[in-house]
């Protein structure tokens, strides 16, 4: 049994807790400050208003001003905050830190720093104090996992992903339960890759939605699945492409990270949802009123990403008729471009 | 224009019309001796009674014992027969074969023949007459594509396959148009194997639907998407084990014919109906018998796999602990055991 303390109460880092107190572990779960409410609940009878579920009465809820005593002795910190909160995670974190802390990151993205696309796990450890930095090797997790599904019990397989081997062994070991399934993988910036680039491509097949039913179609086998499964097949292809462009094995975006998030995504929700009002040929400003304030992952690395392309173009590293899917996708949410798929270009050797 | 001759009148071979007669082509449409009906109906008033869809008049239906005079002049003929009529069709066209002629395929599925796991193309050009059956390169259609959304004009994107570029490239220009979308892939043993075991990995992801209902799950956000992504992820990653086996390209189950392919059989029909079936526990006979007497090509693959399997297994190409997620689907499917995963077998390095 270890002690598990997650800083982040939303659907994610609580969720997670759930296969951590069935194998056994003491669960702490710590709220940010946007929380209250949740831990409020939590601690009164284990209800999770976001969620809409009761959780296991073993895990144990703590506001943020709580943070260093939830912390007191925990043999793991998990992080599940929001892409946004994470400087903010990793400035909490490294008052808490000691040499060899494993660290673990439900919160996921891609990041620009210092001119080049960085991973998470990567920011994290910069941001832990110079004394023990080098001993500290944030892992991450990817691959499907809708939260309402995990904090049911239904049986998930996912990747715990770090530059450390012995560290992931360890994680694997300490995480993996009867209906969780935990496996090791070493390139960390595939799987990261991957984890912020569903949010895009899920947003690109969604788009199909809207526009069959734009064109007066019905939910069924017949609607405009070949279009949508083309640019599911021309995501991971893209995905491979930025993966290699970073260093990364492009074969990550075949498994858990990439084929199993990307397709889990489209049946997660907001990405979704949004996509099929873009489909439906709303145009950004509606599609993002009719989203309520939702977070929308994917405009934040489609942004990121226009960033990135020039960049690495500018730099020769990536040509003009690569990422061709990408760059219509941050056309279409960014700067209202038509919807249209330019599938001539998809597919090239 | 050419002048492009189909055998089999079914739903696909049907559909695959369409895109033709737009790009300009005279096509000439010849039923099988099962597809009377659909001829008489065709010539009446272009109404194609198993799609339930008026076709363009310009398509022209032939009976089965019209072959010759349709394919006259052709300057490309198309297999669109079932799997299981193979055989019949392959001698059929051998009467026809010149040196030289284009044979493209819509027709899938992978066959033993003595020992080794083959491809169609490769068996139709065992079915040619000597005198010119070098000189005859079969090629083949793969990738995501609902035949009743071809034939509404659905945007699509396939490959076509074999093992001859410049006839890849001659039907690429002759087939591709402004919504039939054509890319060349020398892989041809990928591509088939894709193909082929697309629909036995399809009926393993509907596996879940089942499952969720027989727990009393509705159908939406949450329900077993965790599940059903995780095995659609070892799906990709042992099509990648089964194409090596072959000697073909692992990177080809990353593209259309396999993560495409896969991804829209899901929408399909047919397969993921009889796979929530099984999943719901009613066992195989009353599985197959709920399913009317519909063609399940995963069975027939599946039942393939088998005698692959332990063929390769004895001459030590396949270790035990490989392939576990086909493994499983073979004894559900095949021998009725439970329906239930061994996750922790999949994603080994």
């Amino acid at each position: 049994m270890a002690v598990i303390t997650i800083l982040g109460a939303g659907m994610m880092g609580s969720a997670f807790c759930v296969p951590l107190v069935d194998r056994g572990h003491e669960v702490r779960l710590v709220g940010t400050h946007l929380d209250d409410e949740i831990v409020k609940s939590l601690q009164s009878d284990s209800f999770h208003p976001k969620m809409k579920l009761e959780l296991p009465r073993s895990i144990k809820a703590f506001y943020c001003a709580e943070l260093e005593e939830a912390a007191a002795g925990a043999d793991v910190i998990g992080l599940g905050v929001s892409s946004a909160g994470i400087q903010w995670a990793t400035a909490q974190v490294a008052k808490l830190a000691r040499p060899g802390l494993p660290i673990v990151m439900i919160t996921k993205g891609l990041e620009l720093v210092d001119g080049s696309l960085s991973v998470l796990p990567d920011i994290v450890k910069r941001g832990m104090p110079l004394p023990f930095r080098e001993s500290i090797f944030p892992a991450a997790i990817a691959g499907p996992c809708i939260a309402g599904e995990l904090a049911r019990r239904v049986p998930t397989s996912v990747v715990v992903t770090g530059r450390d081997e012995p560290t992931l062994l360890r994680l694997q070991e300490l995480l993996s339960g009867s209906y969780y399934h935990v496996f090791p993988c070493k390139d960390v910036l595939g799987a990261e890759v991957c984890a912020a680039l569903k949010n895009a491509y899920a947003m690109g097949v969604a788009l199909g939605a809207g526009l069959h039913e734009k064109n007066g179609g019905l939910p069924g086998s017949i609607a405009m699945h070949n279009w949508e499964s083309a640019v599911f097949a021309q995501s991971i292809r893209e995905m491979m492409r930025v993966i290699s462009l970073l260093g990364g094995d492009p074969l990550t975006a075949a498994g858990l990270p990439g084929v199993g998030d990307l397709d889990v995504t489209m049946n997660g929700g907001r990405t979704g949802r949004f996509g099929r009002f873009l489909g439906l040929g709303l145009g950004v400003a509606e599609s993002v009123a009719r989203m309520e304030g939702a977070t929308l992952e994917c405009l934040e690395i489609l942004s990121v990403m226009r960033s990135a392309i020039s960049m690495y173009e500018a730099r020769e590293m990536l040509r003009h008729d690569e990422l061709p899917l990408l760059r219509r996708l941050i056309a279409i949410a960014l700067d209202d471009a038509p919807v249209e798929m330019p599938f001539d270009a998809f597919f090239r050797p």
